[in-house]
């Protein structure tokens, strides 16, 4: 960092921290036994208050304001501008409000936990009511032009506004909704079931998740009740994924997808580790990255040219003919559930929880009237009739967590994807050849020029104009989409 | 915490942070993946320094001070003393030095691995020089009244001096001796070689360790090249232990070794984490736990009766009589590798080594001759002529990571199992019978209420001295060796 080795050192420290934290997260959710989890709940309060502690010690913001004239270098502006973000932010808000969101949150998981097992909405109702009340407090310390949800998407999704989504999302909804009527005429493939190991299937998983590049020597792959992938530093990235011995292609796409995440992580340049510039740029660019790899590489036919005779060397005989596996991975068909849903009724769904959140937020939603309004939407969207909240509004972690402003990453991240795909496809001269030899080097290599190396120096929408030429749109993943409809996979 | 609740938060912060590290320590030898390192050993240092940062904080001395003339009930006493201890010590060792042990250890135990593959003494030396002359240094600080040795074994095993360890190794020497001379007469058991799977000895392994009281609710059972237990705070203590497949009883007793550890610390008061008072008494104190199940039950004829048809179950066919099987795993033999060693002889390694550490402390042997005088002290114990420095003083790690004065807790721990094991006997009545009918509740409820509940309320001496009516000394010891060495499992 130009200028101030103090606060360099001092970031490195917060960083440091972080990534504990990050640390005793994965351990809680892979390895922590049960009763450990109160204690658990002690350390990580230690650490976010220690954390919180730097960001708001008058050293920080002293040395970020004189900083930030001798900032020449477009790493040290993108230090500048990224620890003046966090710090402001945590200047904003006061301690109180932290601790009692943290408690909340807390209580709000175990509540919810009990209240989806039951599809008892009203036993998570007073609950919702509290974490809304406070993150709209917390939007209203941070501050916000337009809306308040824009002070909540900016944890996520830094320099990005809801005006810009939403009139990306607006032109997206019509033509999901035409895709997925149309596919209804058509017919899908089943699910590929089968007998296949746990074993065998973390084998080829393995395999294929080092293929594409993920590095075994800085990371590591575990089973946990929810897929994650979580990144502790230079040199230690760890993804997991669960297994269904019936049907593999849970653990594969799971994989597939967080080795995306862990290829971004391991692809940020180690050697600044510690400078706040360091970090990935945003959620909705770390879910491209395992969206890409997951979607728009691993669905693909090309892939499975490549990918059949080793998964059949490692599956056995069970495993579908090409012809008929590459149909069944990409199968259209509405489902209640985000996370079994295929890749185009997924956006829908998160159109519809982004717009919930955003009412709830702006205070046009009472969380009263959440699932009236979700089953309401839900049935407009998809055709269906939503029977218990468990399938319904209750079905997702996030709200539980203080998580608003989180969903419209992950179609965020379809976008980009599919445009960084087409720009890839231009660059490289044929993405799908490559593809179908196992050729993945220039794929990532394309990827660490033009996303992993550059971290944070620039938002994630500025990340993907550089990278292919024009603004986020929602064109791209239209065309993709519409392959897929059509059979082309 | 009688009298100061900001010391008592103050203190439980200190605790957190210490099972932070411990999590991270953990991690380190279990999962981090080998390019993580170089960030671990960061966030290793950074918790060093926070810790040591609030072990020297003027407002701590000053609140143990006020404290300590208000301190009545026991507990409040025990506190008081061991946070004064530990603060004591943490002012008077410098930081500068705190840095330079930490460097010099960091380097020390990377050289002595080298060193050791290769058997290479010279390589090693100017490392052992440094570290031994800073800790004939942090002895000077921390003070002491006899020898400076004394400092250092403090950190162990807090209150014992070496005056005491020698009145006690002094004369269990020479019965040693005796015992392994009338050993060479007699006929010894081989290794018990066969097949066994990992995942049958792990399954074995995890329902003895269970039925001794192991809770892996509150802890968990990995593979690690050196076993261990690591306690992180109420409900998460995990043991680790390594399989080979040709020979159960190495993971076998890994693992009854560390669930004795275990035990420990799951019987620590849980209500009261975050005292000063609430860990284990010394090393001593939890060696004596680790080697009570381990040797005291796990290799006595009557636990066999008990465990056999278990492990005929789980091992199969290849699991050697029980008559057959005891005397094997009771055999008596000089070995040059302390880990490998049997459990009579285990304790003439420990003499030797503390002899020398300790000699080398009061600068009256230089670390240049240290493999002479290994070698020569060898001889005479085992009449084993040492052709290698890796199978001589090159091959235990502790000397590389500064643990001088640790050796003699090891010792320490078996004198105080079998003191423990004749006063539990008197009091209930017979522990073999128990023990043959897999009856272990009353043996781990009389460890619970006599050692485990106590924690550090008093020095590992005292609280043996007051569970077992009598002061340390080697006869229980020698009995119980002279029974083995007779045949009498």
């Amino acid at each position: 960092m130009e200028g101030n080795s103090g606060l360099s050192t001092h970031w490195k420290e917060i960083t440091l921290l972080e990534s504990v934290q990050g640390v005793l997260g994965w351990d809680e959710q892979v390895m922590l036994p049960p009763k450990g989890a109160d204690w658990r709940g002690s350390q990580g309060a230690l650490l976010a208050r220690l954390v919180h502690e730097r960001l708001t010690d008058p050293f920080v913001w002293e040395s970020i304001q004189n900083a930030e004239s001798h900032a020449v270098l477009e790493a040290s502006r993108a230090n500048i501008r990224e620890m003046k973000r966090r710090v402001v932010r945590a200047r904003r808000i006061p301690g109180r409000l932290v601790e009692e969101l943290a408690r909340a949150t807390s209580r709000g998981v175990h509540i919810w936990q009990e209240a989806r097992s039951r599809g008892d909405f009203a036993k998570f109702l007073p609950e919702l009511q509290t974490i809304v009340r406070l993150k709209q407090e917390e939007a209203a310390c941070a501050g916000y032009e337009q809306s308040p949800y824009d002070a909540l998407l900016d944890e996520y999704e830094p320099g990005c506004r809801s005006s810009e989504i939403d009139s990306i999302f607006n032109k997206l909804e019509p033509a999901l909704a035409l895709l997925i009527r149309e596919a209804k005429g058509r017919p899908q493939g089943l699910a590929p079931k089968g007998n296949y190991p746990e074993e065998s299937q973390k084998k080829l998983g393995l395999e294929v998740s080092q293929a594409i590049g993920f590095d075994l020597q800085g990371g590591r792959l575990d089973t946990s009740a929810h897929p994650f992938c979580s990144g502790h530093g230079p040199g230690d990235c760890r993804i997991t994924t669960r297994y269904d011995e019936t049907d593999f292609t849970q653990s594969f796409y799971g994989i597939l997808h967080e080795t995306g995440h862990a290829l971004y992580e391991q692809g940020l340049p180690a050697e600044h580790a510690g400078q706040a510039w360091c970090v990935a740029s945003s959620l909705g660019m770390h879910e491209s990255q395992s969206r890409f790899w997951e979607n728009m590489v691993g669905r693909s036919s090309a892939f499975w040219d490549w990918c059949w005779p080793l998964a059949h060397r490692v599956l056995g005989p069970s495993l579908a003919a090409k012809e008929i596996l590459v149909p069944m991975i990409n199968r259209i068909g509405p489902s209640f559930i985000r996370v079994e849903s295929d890749e185009t009724c997924y956006n829908l769904h998160i159109l519809l929880r982004y717009r919930l959140e955003k009412a709830m937020i702006e205070g046009t939603l009472v969380p009263k009237d959440l699932p009236g309004a979700w089953n309401e939407a839900f049935e407009k969207a998809f055709g269906l009739k939503v029977t218990s909240d468990r399938e319904g509004c209750l079905q997702d972690v996030h709200w539980s967590t203080g998580g608003i402003g989180y969903f419209p990453t992950y179609t965020l991240g379809n976008l980009i994807a599919a445009q960084l795909r087409e720009a890839m496809d231009r660059d490289l001269g044929g993405m799908s050849q490559m593809v179908s030899r196992g050729e993945f080097a220039p794929i990532l290599g394309w990827l660490r020029e033009k996303v992993h190396h550059r971290g944070r120096l620039a938002t994630a929408l500025e990340i993907t104009r550089t990278a292919t030429g024009g603004p986020l749109e929602s064109d791209a993943l239209l065309r993709h989409l519409t392959k897929i409809g059509h059979g082309e996979f």
